[in-house]
This record gives structure tokens, sequence and C-alpha cells, in this order.
């Protein structure tokens, strides 16, 4: 089972998908937490030069095509030999986020990263995905209050109205998989509505 | 006027656009030399991620993803503002490169690659490209006698092989664009052969 976590800065990602891989340790699933970008040794090499804020000077496309190598990086190492080995994947972002970043927020052509993200990816899609929702500015102020913001973060808040407006389609039109949850609710209701899901889709 | 070189290690292909890059000058010419993956801040961090023989887990589609994200962010930068303006660029290798490497020596669709291609550099085709065409196994023996082999040029001689293979298949279908010259020949005369079609392009 390939489970993803999806949502804008803030939202609770991290906290949740931790939540979720203790509850899973607990029940004794073989179970991986991994990243994206990130995840292997090459990944994250990809990751410290797109989130740098040194490369300020970084075109859309380049962006984009790194994001997407990180990503086809972490699913040859990582995701498809522990799906392969009948193993369940916690994954913090993927596919989706290309989709609403760079696709939404950038402008760039959502049909030709989706073309590019199959050559990745070959064509692997998440069995369920979490989408934490969180009003944008609410998210940026709680990621400020905890760290420094990355060369992503740092972009202006149309940008990241436009990233919210790409997971609010990508929710409309992927309902089956795409489970929107509210991310200002309190941390234990987020898991519980959560591991509801994951109850049902094991069983 | 976009003018690329293109061969395998050791054709000489890095001495003879010093060489032309030189005869430009001389000529007064508004002229720019460039490498690719390279040729900027951010393209030479992608080049070192791709280059280094640390690197050994690298997967074919990350590999091919991360040439052309570096080659995206070349054009923005460097390659597009300099033809816009009016100037030539030199460029050693592009995405025939793309194609020969990772396209016909790792095995990726081609077709693919192609898309992804003209996704990264908005459909920008060099005017002129110089393949300097060696004997894979000379070429190999040459780079060793300067250099220590980067990650890709350690390969075997199999893929090294096919690498040949391909750049004869791009020449063969593209005999307008690719001009092909014998890399084993003594460097002066395959700079005249050269600057002979780069004399008869700007006439």
């Amino acid at each position: 089972m390939f489970i993803t976590f999806e949502g804008q800065e803030g939202a609770g990602k991290s906290t949740q998908i931790a939540l979720l891989y203790n509850y899973l340790l607990a029940r004794d699933a073989n179970v991986v937490l991994t990243r994206d970008p990130g995840g292997t040794e090459i990944a994250e090499k990809i990751r410290e030069i797109v989130k740098d804020v040194q490369n300020a000077a970084m075109s859309k496309r380049a962006e984009a095509l790194l994001y997407i190598a990180a990503r086809a990086q972490l699913v040859e190492e990582v995701i498809m030999p522990q799906l392969t080995g009948g193993g369940i994947v916690l994954c913090d972002r993927f596919a989706d986020s290309t989709m609403a970043y760079q696709g939404f927020g950038n402008g760039l052509d959502v049909d030709d990263l989706g073309t590019i993200g199959s050559f990745a990816t070959s064509g692997l899609v998440p069995d369920i995905t979490f989408y934490l929702r969180i009003d944008a500015k609410e998210g940026l102020a709680r990621k400020l209050a905890q760290d420094k913001l990355d060369r992503i973060e740092q972009k202006d808040i149309s940008y990241h109205m436009d990233v919210g407006l790409g997971y609010e389609y990508l929710a409309k039109t992927q309902p089956r998989r795409i489970i929107v949850i509210d991310g200002a609710l309190p941390q234990d209701e987020v898991h519980q509505l959560i591991t509801k899901h994951i109850e049902n889709l094991m069983n």
C-alpha cells in the first residue's frame, strides 16, 4: 500500500505522517517512512539544490525537472522495492506536489508535467493520499514560527494561493484517491480521521 | 546562431570548440562559449551530482531528468539571452547527448526523451552541430591518458558502443543539421573543416 501526504506549508503533514508511522509500527506493519524530494542519498542532494535560497536564479522548468528527477530516484531505490515486497510506504509529498506547486503555482502546463511524471515513476500512483487543507497565509505563519523559510516557501502569497487552488482542483478531480482533511483541526482529531481511513482500506 | 559540438569521450570536442571560439573572437564576433551540463551556477551543481562516481546508485530515469534539468537552466540563463541579443552560442554538448547516452546507451525511450527535452528547452534546436566521430575504444583510451574517468565515462565498452550507434543514427536522420567530422584527423585539419562550414553558414 502506497500512502502519501499532501498539503501546503504548515498544514501538519510531517506531524501526521509520523503519528501514522508510529501507529502502523505499533501494529507490526512492514512500513517505510520517506519523503519526496529526498529519501535517498542522491535525491537528498537534488533536494538541497532545489530548496537552497541561494539558487534564486532557478528556471521554472529546471525546478520542475529536478523535483521529478528526485522522485524517479526515490521510486526506484525505496518505494518500488518496498511495495514489491508487500510493504507499506508512507511518503511526505509525491507527484501531486509537482502539479500543485510547479503546475498551478508556477504556471507550467499540467499535462506536460503529467507526462514527464509518468516517465519518472513508470506511472506509479498512490493508493490513498491525505490532503491536509489549510489556509495558505495561516500555514505560512505556522511554518515561519518554527523555522526559516526555504526557496519555495519564501515565494509570495499569491503563489501559495495558486498552489492551494491546485490542491483543490486535484482533490475535486480525484476524489476517490485524495481524502481532504481540515488541517486546522486539533492534531489528535486529524490523526483519528486518518487512521479510520487506513483501517477501512486494510479491512 | 546556435552551434553545438557532440561526440564521445576523447573525440576532441573541447579542443575544437576552444579553437572555434578563438577563431570567432579574432573576427570580433559576439560569441559565448558554454557547456551542457553546466554553464551556470545551478547547472554546474546538477553536473556535479550526475558525474560524481559516488552516485553509482543513480537510476537511469533520474540521470536523464537531471541532464535535462541542467539544460533547461542553461537555455534560460545563457543560451536564449545570447541568441535573442543576436549573438553566437558555442555549446559543448546539448540535447543530442541525451539521445545518444540516455536513449541509445541506457535504453530509455527516445520519443519520451524528445518530449521531455522539448519541454525543457521550449523546442530550441541548434543551427549546426559538429559531430566528431571517433572509435569508442580509442576515444576512451585518449581520455584516460589525460584524466580520471567520471561516472558516465566509467561505464563498460558495450555502453559506449551503443552511444556511438546513437550518434550515427542522429547524424543519419538529421544530415542537414549534423555535420560528421572524423575526429581521428589532425587537430588543425578538423579545425579547418569546421571553420569552412561556419564561413558558409555566415555568408
